[in-house]
């Protein structure tokens, strides 16, 4: 069967034509979340719906996915339009809906990157070789972690007592990549952007209601870039700031094994704690 | 004159009614930027647009905001949509136009705050005194960093040679607040989180042509919590992470005087040098 040569993240990820600027998807029971298919998954549907657009100019620079409701299993319709394009960006509005229900709003702008000065000021963190860390185990019956090879070298999800009146750190520092290899490109960075276990997890030691509601992935490395990295592996961080009444934000931060940051991400979630 | 009594930051971000979600407004001489009004005050005039829509439900919890073009001196269009209504949260959509041109897009979610654990890991950063520091005097010609007062603790704007050389420090951390005293809320908020030069300059010493892109605002405080500080300075962190072919990335924090953390932020901008 040709679908068997197909990688599960490209199969979770396919659009057919389905009208002028619609496209048709499936979801995957390949990269299930609580309620829903993995936020990550969600918001790579979203970029391919633009990078494999007749009209797209330019590569991946920014996407914001706000998760209006659970997308359900079965059929799902994207709209994505082109509402502005300028001499060096082009901005993208996107529409994830079922039925009569909007399911998931995006905006993403694409660019053309121009020869300039360059500078990272951040210093990449400290890498532990990943043979020195474990394979970890997913505890959760959600599908879409087994589709990740994750070696935590800080902030592994455990479960512990107390964890109200003495919070753990909510950082987390991991090597991380496709269970089946699959050579990186910025849906797969899309993708690994959100491929985090809710902060608050980490920090109470339990598992609670949670889920995003906005995320922001900027990518900083090009295309070309990014392909250099192959089948490498992603070394990936993850902290929060403040939680709150109900909501808090995460940051995120996606390294090239080389240490060259790849993308920076944030997003703000619900949890009921 | 009854003007005359209005705060000039609610001046530049005041919205008409003009039909069912449309809303008119007109750019304001006292928040110019370089090509346009400054980009903070078009991230209020936006979340404004939500606050005052009649179908409105709970307060500020994240804002995406596209700058598409240059806002041009004169009348604009804000269109409003409520595109989900859930339990907790509230999901729109929103365009600035002028004529056809598409100026700004961006999505927003309001959100109804419970009560729930709540906890912040991150540090309050290091606030020196503000009557220890310096009032900044902005050696640009744009109007609306005079709309701000800045006292620089790290990282103030300053022009050197060499820079691309020897970049300097890309962080800069100070107290902001209103020139004209105007007590703190979500659109002071939203504005203050891109009320920086922008990181080049910093890091490379001199004034290159940049816009701000795409520009993604969390709200982490409520509105009651906001409302407390009154008049206070707020402490105000910004840095870049890579400049890398034309774009970087800006991430900030907005603390109360107190310690807490109001509001983070993100951006990724255009950048010649």
């Amino acid at each position: 069967m040709m679908t068997d040569l197909i990688h599960p993240f490209d199969r979770a990820t396919a659009l057919d034509d389905a009208g002028h600027d619609t496209r048709r998807g499936h979801t995957s029971e390949e990269y299930w979340a609580f309620l829903g298919p993995f936020g990550g998954v969600s918001s790579a549907i979203l970029l391919r719906s633009v990078l494999e657009h007749r009209a797209r100019v330019g590569e991946p620079l920014a996407l914001t996915v706000n998760f209006c409701a659970p997308l359900a299993r079965g059929e799902y319709f994207v709209t994505t339009l082109p509402l502005r394009t300028n001499r060096s960006t082009q901005h993208w509005s996107i529409v994830l809906s079922q039925g009569d229900e909007t399911v998931l709003t995006a905006t993403a702008v694409t660019a053309e990157r121009r020869e300039s000065w360059s500078h990272q000021p951040v210093p990449a963190p400290h890498r532990p070789p990943p043979e020195d860390l474990e394979l970890f185990q997913s505890p959760t019956v959600s599908t879409w972690p087994r589709q990740y090879e994750f070696r935590f070298a800080a902030g592994a999800l455990r479960a512990f007592e107390g964890g109200e009146q003495n919070p753990a750190d909510s950082k987390s520092a991991l090597w991380m990549r496709d269970a089946t290899p699959r050579p990186l490109d910025h849906l797969a960075l899309a993708s690994m952007a959100d491929a985090f276990f809710g902060r608050v997890f980490h920090a109470i030691g339990r598992v609670v209601p949670f889920g995003t509601v906005s995320l922001t992935t900027y990518f900083l490395a090009d295309a070309q870039e990014v392909a250099r990295h192959g089948e490498d592996r992603v070394f990936a961080i993850a902290d929060a700031k403040r939680f709150n009444r109900s909501y808090n934000d995460q940051t995120i931060e996606l390294w090239g094994a080389d240490g060259t940051l790849l993308v920076t991400g944030v997003q703000v979630a619900y949890f009921k704690a």
